[in-house]
């Protein structure tokens, strides 16, 4: 079909379903058949690849197949997006370009300047090492429905998606220059499964679907009411992190792990990266230790 | 087709290409429409599922599709591996059973016990938090293609085959046990991407193909040698990582970083974990801490 | 007077006062004159001496002195404990042999094995890094009266008492074995400024004297009531040191000195030893962290 | 004699030796017969003791004792600096007075800022607790005599002396600006027994008396030669401490203790601080890990 081998394809719908996530799904494959329908529309598909930085893609527009008006186009995401003449039975395949910049990795070290580049206040992005951590105790599948609580700049959010570029990834931020940075960081790493929710958990929290992974970043007070409502939400053999930077906050995370009841871990991280001195020497540079706990929902507590 | 719905469909081919791998593939798929030919047949890739442990599925075997002979069976793996009657022209479409077990995730903090079912000397595996960081460090992608020196168990290899789970993953080993623990471990995780290879490195490095990313985990007197090799054979933009345990490796590993004269990075890992203590208590128990070097391949380097 | 010089010497008086700590005082000088009673006679003195395992001393009997039955008699500690025919107008001198093993330091990082010999739950004595910085945190004085709570082995009581030569240490410990070893390890090190008190506090602290430093290692449960109490006693400048090695540890010291409201300081310490392997390397061995809590009673808290 | 009781007082001699130290040595007692002699004299010793800051004594000067012109009289340190008529006939008597500050404690966790104030590259200073954990390791008797190599600011030399309060420290230090540091701190501290050496080591460790302790701080480049000369002028029984705080510090430092051949230790020190954080949190802030090597010089190594 399409002259085009489906050796290695893959296929999506958008055909009746939310156009979000779209996007990220296209990022982690070179060559899908996308079903559209009259709303998520080859062209609205197109432009929102645009939006969300994904533009290295060919795309061939297969309208009428096997049918007598049968016709097979050729566009830049930019001339599909502005196309008018669409027969509402099509195919559209996307294509990554043979020059396209690599896909980032599905997990990195990712320098904290990456993401401070939006964000003034640097020092609040949490540690690269940390945020690998951290997603590695959610323990993400590429479908994970995640809750990212205090999600600061979304850093930790963008990593998750990396992961679950199938899911949804809930970035809720009470601060509304902090809503900015992760939809500007959303858009720029391509993820368009991560929705920025402005508000304060756990009132946040109230309408997100049940999550697969629950990630406690801050808690501005309300970290019981919070792991509460992340406990009951939480789908069972889902994973609750969280991260705690003063001695108040260690106590109230395992305060609140305690009283779930539920074998829970945790580990202090504590980093020393080699840092150069006078163009000759490494000295260690030590990065504050955050302690995170994590637990799992027990299957036997699906509610 | 065969009356199921492509959306979120993908498709393989082993048509003419190495089998190995293909199980691995499958596994992160829920539904694959498989090209095979008359060596790496429908029956031969049902033995091949079994073997790796990846018996979830149910088989559609559709036969001279659109031809007079069209013909749709479905398998069990175990039947579809002793089937005798198929023909050349069939497609071989496999799908998740409802009630399979999920797949494990991307990324995990696997504990150490895990492995050490099939390891006697638990001390020597890495642990779980160290596993994570040094897999961050490779930049893993789907596709690539990683040498693990010094595989031991195979922990690192298997936790890099969740992400590379369309790449190569070669683990160097020159124990004997070692070989077997790690053909254990592949087999019982279903990824037949990891290839246990005994030797001694970099002599055991020679025949591989080129990596996008090099992990050494233990270099037996010879770092200086196989970051050579490594180094050299590291395609652009790979990664190289180094841990190191003991004060000695620590300098031989920075002074080969520094040789390179690649941008490089180090971070010493200090882990303490809370262990139950009497029932009511946590106490801290402190990991021994590792340094990690890492650095990428420039591009300009690309030999 | 007795043809020995004066440069250099000290004088102490045991008249009309108790004995206790005599040893320790005499332990940190080379030559010291002693104004005994007849209580506290020469011959009691050297026998104690002999006690506390100080023998590396010569006695010079001194009776009458410028009176016309003036007498001078040169004794080992041996055939002094045994004389009978003491004149009650006496000073006696001890001065170091010349060929007395050396003094301990007065600070040092002692090896666990040094108490260890003593103790037979080998893990439960304090690391020497900690030691060391526990004592540092109590800001001792020579005549300092220090509460070592929760004694254990009294490695604490110990090295604090080579600081405290004219103080009084006093270690509680409920456990009746710990009692032991703390006597023993008193007399091996010629401390006879410890007191092993044999109790659970607060209750075993009732009757002690006011203390210039506290240290609490243990508190079997009632952290509030004995930082009550030690708060209270504690003389104005003086320190409270608690070190904690549980998370429930941690937040009731941290709690009991937010309560107190005087300013503190916490160092959470983390130390790595290099230790051997395989004869040619040095390897990272992680202890357990620490956190210990320290701070000053106000002058102007002084009760 | 002087109508003062000779309970817990001490004899001291200038008679004939080098003033140096003699300030040291009062600080650390309440009462001291002092035997001077004409050139260290009672008046030079008055104006020595306001010179290094310590002015709480009361002095009682005895001349001709026991002979026809006895004579008593009373001074404040002041007027018995500017006294003409003494007579070569004396012993000098000083008291601590009752309401005199207290002295400071032997040791101590010193905030940096107290020798900050004098310091204005402030990161430079060795952080308290591995200031205690060096002072430690270099296990001081009253006598010890100390090299402090790299001295800086002299904190290590300032707590070094408050232990060897009657021994000698040299504090090696290149820097103009360091030395001017060292001598006020000497002098703010009340230590005469510290000596600033402006110069480079090795070479301006030629005419130093030979050590029981030996503290490397910095090396300039020269580690491996101050290690040949440290470890041959050390007395058997001394130690050798080296801190180090880059990659290439470690190994050299790690490297000469493995040439010296005896055996050594090794601690890493990583502290993290509890720092308040908006008046009600406190959160741990790390500090950056030292290596500190330490090793005793063998008694049968003894040149």
């Amino acid at each position: 079909m399409a002259g085009i081998s489906w050796d290695d394809a893959s296929f999506i719908s958008v055909h009746g379903r939310p156009i979000e996530g779209v996007v990220a799904k296209l990022q982690r494959a070179t060559k899908v058949g996308i079903f559209t329908d009259e709303e998520n529309s080859p062209q609205r598909l197109a432009a929102r690849l645009l939006e969300f930085n994904a533009c290295d893609y060919t795309a061939i527009l297969c309208e009428n197949l096997c049918g007598p008006d049968e016709r097979l186009r050729r566009f830049s995401l930019e001339e599909l997006s502005l196309v008018t003449d669409v027969s509402p039975l099509n195919v559209l395949i996307l294509e990554k370009k043979a020059n396209a910049e690599p896909r980032p990795a599905l997990l990195d070290l990712v320098p904290e300047e990456d993401y401070g580049k939006r964000m003034p206040k640097k020092g609040l992005i949490t540690k690269k090492e940390v945020r690998v951590l951290s997603i590695a105790a959610m323990a993400l599948r590429e479908e994970s429905v995640v809750w990212d609580i205090g999600a600061g700049s979304g850093s930790i959010s963008v990593e998750a998606g990396r992961l679950a570029s199938r899911g949804e990834i809930y970035a809720i931020e009470c601060d509304a220059e902090g809503i900015e940075f992760i939809e500007d960081n959303a858009k720029s790493f391509g993820m368009d499964q991560i929705r920025a929710v402005k508000g304060l958990a756990p009132a946040a929290l109230e309408d997100l679907p049940r999550p697969n992974a629950v990630f406690i970043g801050g808690s501005k007070g309300s970290m019981s009411e919070i792991v509460d409502i992340a406990a009951k939400e939480l789908l069972a053999g889902g994973r609750l992190v969280i991260n705690a930077v003063t001695l108040e906050n260690v106590a109230e995370a395992h305060k609140a792990m305690k009283r779930l009841g539920w074998p829970f871990d945790m580990s202090q991280i504590s980093i020393s990266r080699g840092i150069p001195l006078a163009k000759k020497y490494l000295r260690y540079e030590a990065l504050n230790p955050i302690h995170m706990f994590y637990t799992e929902k027990p299957l036997s507590e699906d509610s």
